[in-house]
């Protein structure tokens, strides 16, 4: 089960560069249950995420690039392309921020999440002022409906 | 892990329809790894199989019937329906064969498999002689070469 908490933020952290980072290029085959498809530097794997009516079960199957690139064309909508940041939560070295900062299509759309242990930890908890505003209730901003072709930013 | 031998039988028994029986309709969206989507009675699953280069893993992981439709077009080649029995083997309550008889495209094609615990039991099984010719070897029989339009009848 993820417990997120979603945010736009308007500027990015000037030394973003230092922080480690992953190339992401992902697609869904299906949304419901999520069945994604990613590469992730140099590795690729299928995801599978229960649907709401399930329980939400998320497993990580690895492909070989040949298998990606074979699933990557049956993929409804747009391929998604971003660079994830991993940045530290300042004051709590239990969480990470995942910065994503997308690419292509895309080019300019932030999203940042952080991830807890609990819902009560996630509904504390006091973002950084520069994390920008809280989408976590925007289903605009999942990944399944960015690849639907729906730009968060245009709505 | 899969530890099983394959028949062709020339004949069916004279008692099918006194057998349970699995209504199946499946398609792979990839074969390395395996990535199969099927339909079993009213049940639908996303199956993943590790390739031979991981280890060899399943998962059946559930669908909806909507997300079953939605990605049985994305499949390579063709669609495979069977039904299948389920039958026990004389003297082995342990073992149950599985009697696939195809329909549609390949009408008339008939599969047999007795999955096993070890290696040493699969080697050492004598099978009844109505099960046929033993076709453990030979990967036209496999499911996956099947949806890619062999028919192993014709080769």
């Amino acid at each position: 089960m993820e417990i997120e908490r979603k945010f736009v933020p308007e500027s990015l952290p000037a030394d973003l560069s230092g922080y480690p980072a992953l190339h992401l290029t992902q697609g869904y085959l299906c949304t419901d249950p999520v069945v994604r498809v990613r590469r992730e530097n140099d590795a690729f794997c299928l995801t599978y995420k229960g649907s709401g009516m399930m329980a939400r079960e998320e497993y990580n199957l690895p492909l070989t690039g040949e298998a990606f690139r074979h699933l990557l064309p049956k993929c409804d909508g747009r391929v998604i392309e971003k660079t994830r940041y991993l940045i530290p939560v300042e004051g709590r070295p239990d969480l990470t921020a995942e910065l994503d900062v997308f690419s292509g299509e895309l080019e300019g759309l932030v999203i940042l999440e952080v991830e807890f242990a609990s819902v009560e930890d996630a509904v504390s908890f006091t973002p950084p002022a520069w994390y920008g505003k809280d989408v976590t209730d925007d289903p605009s901003y999942h990944n399944s409906a960015i690849s639907r072709g729906a730009d968060p930013r245009k709505r």
